[in-house]
């Protein structure tokens, strides 16, 4: 099993990715490999300069960089050796099992939808988020920043994938899926829930509990949170808010350190054909470490096969 | 000047009510009296029963309650004679300067189109709530539930309405407007955001920042966030379930003391013909004093005639 990293993605590459991928090959299991996507040079020289044991780390060279800043699909056709296209490259030939980066998200999600493609019958793949729960464990929250704008449709779509996810990546049994929304009530709510509440409550295969509110987002009420992508993304960005807030107001408590994106390290763009993962541009080598990490739980468990799976029936 | 209480309003009224009306009254300046608006035997005897000094309280009977749960339009029509109507009859003539309840949210907010009418001008009146800044001091966010699905204009005169909260009740010089959005740059959002972006950059009145992201709503960078409802309410519940986490980890800290509802006591309707707060169900006595002590200060601010006086420009 190999797993790629894009070693030039995010605000402290090759520094950060590279002292990450250290600390992600001491931790990664006999027999799997990690491939670090960038100018072969500077790698070879971080890892020295780290003093990192090479063994489980492969270079894979790619000549050129897309920036933070710069236009996703410009950035994508300009730039076709760039790190993050080369990686899907390998992703699409099966030649890695798994593709993250901290670095430009909309050149990575773009990338997934033009490379690797949407899995037949998905409407939109979405990015699923993680949220620590107060009874321990966690839940999973989709889309939390791909589609701000969702038709009732991709919103059961979503139900189906983080469900999914829920199950095979977390071990969650029956993962029970709650719809965001602003009051209980199933007659509460924009147009969008509404219709998205009658949908998600005649499906057989979902364990659909109803609506839950901004108050359930940490609570044991649901394991699987589904709202459109803006909502998604102020949830967590706020909860990450939190984290700060403590830690500047020096607050330690071993629930909330779980709110720290570090430890999470990235989200996964799922309903496409194959593992990506993305990171905060900030990405410390630890949640690089995370990142990588967490992408190779996802390749383990198969899931955009089982995805795409469910999608055939 | 006279402020109103439906002494009946809420999961514990008329105990809670009545305790807090007490509380209130203390705090109220020489010449501001306390107006509990209910069934005035029940109103009496907690009185005695909790020994309140009513120099500065006056009871106005309404014979009949609405139920938390009764669906608002019909119970309106079917009980003329309840406290929220009553209530709503006292503000109209001009006989209470402020009307506030913790009781059916629903049954307030058609209470308010009904009687005392949205301002001419405006298109929807919405809910304004209060996020405690870190750097002290609070913010003022809105819409918070009344409306779910909002246009732009809508949004628009939001940040309008609550410029005007922030100025005239929180004394906030030119309050800087933020929009709630997924990203900061000018292009990302949903249609509804990217819309209400273009309007508010285009206003000479307003003191529009831009964008803003989940993990701004506490940070110092804007005085109003100008959010749909449905936003609004997901911000607000989750700020409440974090001190709620924080209470039960037995974190205490001055700051996120200020999350707790509590504190707050209540949220004003803004843009209707009358100083209209609602509170929680749940209110505790101290939430209902904070909830009087709130309408008084909007009451002395006259709010709503310099939102009118806004709208006729």
């Amino acid at each position: 099993v190999k797993i790629a990293l894009d070693a030039m993605g995010g605000d402290f590459a090759p520094d950060s990715t590279v002292q990450g991928a250290g600390l992600a090959a001491e931790e990664l299991p006999e027999g799997v490999s990690l491939v670090l996507i960038g100018q072969e040079k500077i790698i070879r020289d971080k890892l020295n300069e780290y003093n990192i044991d090479n063994s489980k780390i492969e270079i894979f060279h790619a000549d050129e960089v897309i920036g933070m800043g710069e236009h996703p699909t410009k950035a994508l056709s300009q730039k076709p050796n760039a790190s993050i296209p080369i990686g899907y490259g390998l992703l699409k030939k099966g030649l890695v099992q798994g593709f993250s980066s901290a670095g430009n998200t909309g050149a990575m999600h773009v990338g997934a939808m033009f490379s690797i493609k949407s899995i037949e019958g998905v409407i939109r793949p979405g990015i699923a988020g993680i949220v620590p729960k107060e009874s321990g464990g966690f839940g999973v929250i989709m889309d939390v920043g791909a589609n701000a704008d969702c038709k009732p449709d991709v919103l059961f779509q979503f139900a189906e994938i983080a469900s999914l996810y829920a199950e095979n990546v977390f071990g969650i049994d029956k993962p029970r899926v709650g719809l965001m929304n602003l009051g209980e009530e199933e007659q509460k709510g924009t147009l969008l829930t509404q219709a998205a509440f009658q949908l998600l409550k005649l499906s057989k295969s979902l364990n659909f509990i109803g609506n839950i509110e901004g108050r359930d987002v940490f609570n044991d009420k649901a394991d699987v949170i589904i709202c459109d992508g803006f909502t998604g993304n102020v949830i967590l960005k706020m909860a990450e808010s939190m984290f700060d807030m403590l830690q500047s107001r020096q607050i330690k408590d071993p629930y909330f350190d779980q709110f720290n994106y570090e430890s999470v390290g990235g989200s996964p763009i799922l309903g496409v054909n194959g593992n990506v993962v993305i990171g905060h541009g900030v990405s410390s080598p630890e949640a690089i470490k995370n990142m990588v990490l967490m992408s190779h739980k996802i390749a383990k468990s198969g899931l955009h096969l089982k995805i795409k799976e469910k999608f055939k029936e």
